[in-house]
């Protein structure tokens, strides 16, 4: 993984996942930003359900989402901006648990255009279940 | 496309959907259910955004996921359940409006898997911009 | 749809497709070029198929990837090269038919990166089928 | 990963693969098959080139796909057919390379659908350079 342009981008990060809306009304939490990767934690309320009562997929969509933008953004230049150009997800097992971690991780870094890997497991007791996995295309707009 | 199975198609999907606890959280409603076709809309709020004040890319995906999920839905057996497979969304425009509708149409349906493609508008005043697109798999769980 | 910026995309697009030694190898054809729009057909040969005697996947994806590209390059500027940054491609209906043609069609241009959409049919005396469907990003590297 | 339903699969998948027309043609061979995991290495050569005398995006797609649809049919019942439903493939770097190799690995199994992963590698006498990563769904016909 190369060595992020900015110094501070886990500050920069920190700062703007506490800008969306989004993040705070599904109590979402930003648990790791390193180099390259970036995880988010939710934990299961029913204000985010489907119609069988589990996690709405559109959920933990937008956590792996989240994460990969934010992946991506960890190696751009200071003063860029991210942007979602597509994803697509798959949905391995039905969503049960009592937390949700999505794990996003930079697969190639590049000056426009950044793929990222996301995995999002449901977390029941100690034990973790992939229940989905995302593959990202971001963007970033320079400064 | 195929005549509805279940000729209480709209009523079923509408009971559904009320029992989304995601699409009272979002303040989603359910516009169009027709065979085959399902439109979703969703105001402006500054609750559902990323850091930039946009609807958050992944409240458009929860939009047009569940439109596509109930398009299928309105082609399947009495008490099928219907989960999303997969699915891929490219992000075209970005998402400024005071309204959002996504409008999933099916374009395969089939007894176990069926496809469906998704369109989500950004409407500000008379003016509707294509912001998103979507493609969908969806799977119908036999009763 | 733009203006193309290159008057003479076709000429430059047919030129870049006759360079292509794997369209001389599978024997497909570019039966249209137009702003944001490019079809290739391709015959059905048996050096071309999957174990059950079908029309390979593989080789579908390739007309619609190619076809998209060109798409997107009929609205680039004159000495720009495109690259395939991704796509997703949905299967419809089994690959049966005397002739193939993949129908691609610019979604939203744009200065770096263009989304297109790709229909492929199944040609069978008069019947035409839709088999297969793909979302594209292409991307334009400035001359 | 499950134990394999069919205690010959390798004689299975490998009698198939032979049965690809296409495979012959692009000069593809099997070279891993196991539980969930299949391998899959094609040799360069000009006639699978797009414009710029690289290796086709279609045909790496290609190589992923049969990759993955052989890892999926590894677990599956004696008799059962595998079809793809879908899959999304990205681009990661320029595919230059003396051969290209597909690895695909089961994500997911399941009695009906099956998730996999593919990595496609360039390769150039000693470096292994990654170009591609697919994520694909599959689906068991039941014999």
């Amino acid at each position: 993984m190369p060595i992020p342009p900015d110094p501070n981008f886990e500050q920069r990060i920190r700062r703007s996942f506490h800008q969306q809306g989004l993040m705070h009304t599904l109590g979402a939490k930003l648990t790791r930003v390193a180099a390259g990767e970036v995880h988010i934690d939710l934990p299961y309320d029913a204000s985010l359900t489907q119609q069988d009562g589990y996690i709405h997929a559109g959920v933990l969509t937008t956590l792996a989402d989240t994460a990969s933008g934010y992946a991506a953004h960890t190696l751009m230049e200071v003063g860029a901006r991210v942007l979602t150009v597509e994803f697509k997800m798959n949905f391995l097992a039905p969503a049960t648990g009592a937390k949700f971690s999505a794990r996003a991780r930079v697969l190639k870094p590049g000056r426009t255009l950044t793929i990222c890997a996301c995995d999002v497991f449901a977390i029941k007791e100690e034990n973790e279940k992939l229940v989905a996995t995302m593959l990202a295309t971001m963007f970033a707009v320079a400064a």
